[in-house]
C-alpha cells in the first residue's frame, strides 16, 4: 500500500494531519527537517494512533535527498506543510523565505514529476487575500501579498496553476487556511512555536501558563464590535480533516482548486481571550498596545466552497479551542522540550 | 582588480554587454551553462576587443559551483542575465523556468549575500508590465504576468525587492529590456537562436537568408498605422551600454530602483520588414495570419529615467538594427555552429 507524504509532517499542522490520516486508514510517510519541530510529536501521534509512521529527516531544497525519498518509498499524494511562516521573520530574512517556500516547492514538483507522483495537497494561506476589501472572502477574491511570507504563498499558487495548465492530469488543492488554533483534544499533541508566538492562541496559552507576563492586544479602536481585529480561528483537527478531505477528493479529481478552509465565523482578540478565561477559568491579563502596520480589521473566510468541493466543514466550537489549547499548553508548558 | 562577473555571459545580451566592459575597461568573468548559448561568442568578444575573458562553465542553481567561483574569483558586482527566455515553452515547462529563473536568482543572491557582494544588475522584461493599458510605459505602471516566463521575471523583481527592503545596503538595478534586436557592427556577435526564433528580428533574418520560407504576420488589424502590432525596438549594443551605464551607478548608489531600456519609439512588424529589405536590399516573403492569444496592440518604453538616472539613451537607429541584424546573420547563417 502506498503511503502518504507528508512534508513537513512533524510540525503543527502536520502531526494533527499525520493522525487523522492514520485514524482513516492511510500510511504515513514523513520528511521533515525539524528546523521548527520535533520528533516527539510523531511519536506522541503513534501512541495515540496505535500505528506506525515512517519519519525521514530530510530538506525539500535536497533533490538528492527527495529523490532518494521516492525511490525508497512507494507514493500515492503529497500533502506539502514544509515552509517558513512567520511573517515579521520574513520581512527581515526574506532570500530564506523564497528558498525554503519556493524554491523548495519547485524542487519538490519537479521530483514529484520525475516519479510520475501529481497528486498534491498545498499549504496555502488566507494572507494570499492581502488587504482583503470585503468579508466573508471567497477564493475568487483578488489576491496580493503585503509581506514575503505572503508573497511566497503567492507565488507558490501561480507556479502551481502554470503546472496544472501545462500538465492538466495533475490533481492540485491549494488549501488556504485562515487562523489555525487548538490541539488534540487528548492535550499530547499541540502547537509548540520557537521563541514568542507570532500568533495569538500559543500567546494567550503562555500567559496563562505563566511563561509570559501579559499579553499585548494590538490596537482597540479597530471598526469591530469590540474595537479588537477579527479573525477566523479554526481547530487544528478541524483543518487536519479538510486535508484528509482533498486528499480523497483529489483520488477522484484532476485539476487546481483553491479552498478557504475557515469556519466562516470572526472572533476579536478580545473575544478569544474572555472565552479562554472563561472555559479554562484562568486569567490572562492582557493590555492595549498600539496597532500593528499591515494587520486588517476584520478577516473571515466564506467556506462554501470546502463543503460543496470537499463534504467538509468545521465542527468544532470556540470553547473547543480554547479549551483544547489550554489542555496542551498546561500539560506541556514547554511543549515537547519538556 | 576585481571582476564583474556576468551569469549568462555568452549569451546574446550577455556577449555584447561582455565586449562593452572590456571596452570600458572592466574585467569579465563569465558563468554560463551553455544551454542556450555557445562558448565561441565569448572567443569573439576576445577577438574583437584584443582583451580576455574568464569562462567558467555552471549553472546558478548550483550553489556549490557558485561558492567556488567566488572563493576562486574577485567579484565586485554581478550582472545576471542567466535565465530561460522563451514564452511559448514557459507554457510547456513551468516548472523547468521556475527553477532556472526564480530558484536560480534565489541561488545566486544567498550566495552573493554570503561572499559580501551586493551590487547586482537584473535582467528584467517589459514583460511584467502584461497588458499595459496605456503607452509610453514609465516604471510605474502597475505589473502583472501573462505567462511564465513573465511571471519569473516578476517574481524575482519581487524578490529583489524585498532582499533591499530587508538589507538596504544592497544595490540593485532591475533593467526592464523592451525588444532587443541587432547585432555588433562587426557582424562577429549576434543572435544565435536555438530552433525556430520566438522573436522577430532573427525570424526575418533567417527569411533573408534562405533558412525559413516565409515570415508570418501575427495580425494587420491592430490598431496601429498599418494594423501590425508595433514594439520598441533597441539595440543590442545600445542595451549593452545600459548595463555599464547601470553597473557604474551602482558604483555610488544603494537601494534598488526598475529602469526601462527602451528607446520611446515604436516600429510596427512591417516597419521592420521594409527597413530590412531597404536598407540591405533583400526580400522578405511574409504572409498574414491570424493574431497569437496574449498579443497587444502597441508597447514602448518611457525611456527617460534611464537618461536621469543612468545617464543613458539609445542612440542607434533603425537603419543600424536591420543593418547590423542582417551583417551578422548573412556572415553566420548557422550562427557559431557554422
Amino acid at each position: 500500500m502506498s503511503h502518504i507524504l507528508l512534508t513537513g509532517g512533524a510540525g503543527y499542522i502536520g502531526s494533527h494531519t499525520a493522525l487523522e490520516l492514520l485514524n482513516a486508514g492511510y500510511k504515513v510517510l514523513s520528511f521533515d527537517n525539524f528546523s521548527n519541530s520535533s520528533d516527539a510529536a510523531l511519536q506522541r501521534v503513534e501512541q495515540l494512533s496505535g500505528k506506525s509512521i515512517i519519519s525521514i529527516t530530510g530538506d525539500i531544497r535536497d533533490e538528492q535527498a527527495l529523490r532518494q525519498l521516492f525511490t525508497d518509498y512507494s507514493i500515492s499524494a503529497v500533502i506539502h506543510f514544509a515552509g517558513l511562516k512567520a511573517v515579521g521573520e520574513s520581512t527581515q530574512i526574506p532570500l530564506h523565505y523564497y528558498d525554503n517556500n519556493v524554491a523548495g516547492t519547485v524542487t519538490l514538483c519537479r521530483v514529484m514529476r520525475e516519479f510520475g507522483v501529481k497528486k498534491l495537497v498545498f499549504s496555502s494561506s488566507a494572507t494570499v487575500y492581502g488587504d482583503a476589501k470585503q468579508v466573508p472572502i471567497p477564493e475568487t477574491a483578488p489576491r496580493s501579498a503585503t509581506n514575503p511570507y505572503g508573497q511566497s504563498k503567492l507565488m507558490i499558487e501561480h507556479i502551481l496553476e502554470d503546472l496544472v495548465r501545462a500538465e492538466p492530469d495533475w490533481g492540485i488543492t491549494l488549501l488556504r487556511y485562515f487562523n489555525p488554533v487548538g490541539a488534540h483534544d487528548s492535550g499530547r499533541i499541540g502547537e509548540d512555536p520557537n521563541g514568542i508566538p507570532n500568533n495569538l492562541m500559543p500567546f494567550i496559552s503562555q500567559v496563562a501558563v505563566g511563561k509570559r507576563d501579559k499579553l499585548s492586544v494590538f490596537g482597540n479602536d479597530y471598526a469591530t464590535h469590540d474595537g479588537t481585529g477579527v479573525r477566523d480561528y479554526i481547530h487544528v483537527v478541524d483543518l487536519a480533516r479538510g486535508h484528509v478531505k482533498a486528499l480523497q477528493y483529489l483520488e477522484k479529481n484532476q485539476g487546481i482548486e483553491a479552498i478557504n478552509l475557515g469556519t466562516g465565523t470572526g472572533y476579536s482578540v478580545l473575544d478569544m481571550v474572555k472565552a479562554f478565561s472563561q472555559v479554562n477559568d484562568i486569567a490572562v491579563p492582557y493590555q492595549i498596545a498600539p496597532r500593528r502596520p499591515g494587520d486588517i480589521a476584520i478577516c473571515f473566510a466564506e467556506p462554501t466552497k470546502a463543503k460543496m468541493l470537499l463534504g467538509w466543514q468545521a465542527e468544532k466550537t470556540l470553547d473547543d479551542m480554547v479549551g483544547d489549547s489550554w489542555r496542551w499548553q498546561s500539560a506541556n508548558p514547554n511543549g515537547y522540550k519538556g
